[in-house]
Order: C-alpha cells, then structure tokens, then sequence
C-alpha cells in the first residue's frame, strides 16, 4: 500500500512542510522583515510543495516520479536561501530542506 | 511557538490525514465501490480539512478556534461513515477521525 | 448541480483568492516590509481559505454552511487588515475580502 | 504583475479545477461507480494541481516552468480518461483538461 511503501519519504516531507511554515512564521516575527522577504516566498512555496505531495503519496497518485522531481527542484531553492541566514529557524529550515531534496530526487529517479 | 504547542495535535491530524487518503484509495480499488461512495467523498473531506488544519498550526495561524471546529465536525462526519463499513482501512479511519475530532474539540473550546 | 448552484459564490471566492494573493506577493516586494508583516499572514490565511472552499462547493461538499462561517471570519480579518495601508494592493484586496465576506456569510446562514 | 501576466491560463486552469471537481462528484452518484473509479482518481489529481498551479501562479512563485510542467502531464493523463466516457460531465472534463494542458505546455516551454 501507497502508505506503508512511502511511509520514510512521507515523514521526511511532513518534517520539512513543519519546517518551513515554522520558518515562515518566524521571519515574519523578526525585526529585520525586509531582509527575510525571499525566505518567506520561498517557505510557502516549500511547504505547499511537501504538503501536496505528502497527500499524493498517500492518496496512490501515479504521478509520484513527476511530482517528486518539483518537490526537490523546489525544497533545494528553499533550503539555498535558508543557510544564508543565522536565524536557528533558517538552519534548521536548510537542513530539513537538503535532507527532504535527496529523498524526492531518490524517488524521481 | 505555534509548532511546540500544537505537536500533539499536529501529530494526531497527519494520523488523521493519512488514514483517511488511505481509506480514500482503498475504497477506489474495492469490488463494490458503489457502496463506498459516501466512504471515498468524506475520505477526500477530512483529509483536505486536516491537511490544511496541520499547516495552518504550524505557520501560526490566528484562527485556532475556528477552524478547529469546523475540523471536528468533518472528522466526526467521516468516522460515523467509516465505522459502518467492515474493511480494516475503514475501520483503521474510523478510530482515526473520532481520536481527532476529540482533540480538534479540545482545541476549538 | 453544486458546481452551478454556487456559481456566483465560487467566482467571488476566486476573485478574492486572487486579490489576497497579488497583495501577499506585493507587500514582499514593498520598501517597508515589517509593516506588511500582517498583511502578508493574514492574505495568505485568507488565499487558502478561499481557494479551499472554492473547490470543496464544486466537488459536492456536504460542509457548506460550517466551511463558509469560517470562511467569512477570516476574509473579514483580511479585509480590516488591508484596509489599513494605502497601497492600491491592499485597498482592493480589502474590498474583495469584505464582498466575499458578505457572500460567505449568506451562504452559512 | 503575475496575476495580470498569467491571467489568461490562471482562467483556464479555473475552468479546469472547475470541470474536474463537477465530473469526480457526479461520477460518484453515477450508477455504476466502479466503472468510474479511475475517473474518480484523476479528477480529485487533476483538480488539486490545477488549483496549486493557479494559486502559485497569482503568488508570483519561481518554479513557474517546473509547475506548469507537471501540471500539463496530470492533465492530459484525465483528458485521455474522461474522454473514454460518454457521460456529459466526463466530455466536458476531457476538454477542459486537454485545454488547460496544451495551456501549461507553452507556459512550461
């Protein structure tokens, strides 16, 4: 079954969705929201992304490959942006972010 | 911050939410689908409206309350369909949606 | 047919899933994005509430009147929100906000 | 402006979500629902990309290419499903979903 085949990927992209959106939540908290502006964009994007997939694995949607090689192209661009910042949210964001693009790129390939 | 305080439930929605996609595509791939009609319909529900309550906690949303409640509602909905059926995936989700219309009450009070 | 039925509530629904999320995009892109930071959580609150009941009256959902109080809450936290700040973003997102806050609470009731 | 730029496929994937959210909920009242189960299926795919897409699209995301690209193959996988029933809703979703892919390809190129 869908979920059982996927369970590690599916906790990989649930870890990374809470990441970002805790990362987004917290930017827009800081007193330099301006500089953070691009890691807020890209949290949503991140985290949207993980969400949905996290649903299509579960649901068996026969677009696993496709979607998962969006996931890691989108999850990579994010976890970029992340470590350029100290915050503790952004390099806990990165980590989330790298380890979450190998898993989709497996997957996709 | 938001993703502490809620892990409980956040953990308990992502259950929820899966059980539920699961369910979803179980019902799909049964003999008489006719008779899980209703199943795969709130099988969608509940899985949309716990995925969304998920990350909603998590980026910190300041609407708890209601969206909490509305969650209940749903999960409740689902699991008085589900119980009704005798596949282990329906009942699996049964147990799921009421553990998580209780704690959505919980958090909506 | 739902998908007719609530035809002139999914249009209002998109229109202001539209504006929340052109005024989300803009105030990231403002000189003084701190004093967006509101903004910027409250459209996207109200985007994906939006968005969410947009395609849950289409596919039949038998949660309309809970989905649109909800719905109605946040639109018109969105809406007091932008009407706060003199960017045109934001003065047309807070009328498509309260529009859509009129037509979701006609539809709870 | 994105939305202004992209409101022309943003309306066709509208019209997409639209016409796959009406053929999943009236395939699920058809009578022999079991013929429809793969229908089911991609409706609810081909529904929720077209919703991300356009949502992303209005949020001013960066993966416009990457998305559209995944968006035209779960289109065309419901067109070429839906055109294989006779039923009104199933035509109808053929050729919204065969529109809107020949739409994400040239966004996607």
């Amino acid at each position: 079954m869908s979920h059982e085949k996927f369970s590690s990927v599916i906790e990989t992209l649930h870890e990374c969705m809470t990441a970002c959106n805790h990362c987004y939540d917290s930017c827009l908290q800081e007193d330099d929201v301006k500089m953070m502006a691009e890691c807020i964009r890209l949290d949503r994007e991140c985290a949207d992304i993980c969400g949905y997939l996290e649903q299509a694995l579960v649901r068996g949607t026969p677009f696993v490959s496709d979607l998962a090689k969006v996931c890691a192209t989108i999850c990579e661009a994010c976890g970029n942006e992340c470590k350029q910042h100290d915050h503790k949210h952004c390099q806990q964001c990165a980590d989330a972010c790298f380890k979450c693009a190998e898993e989709c790129k497996k997957l996709a390939s």
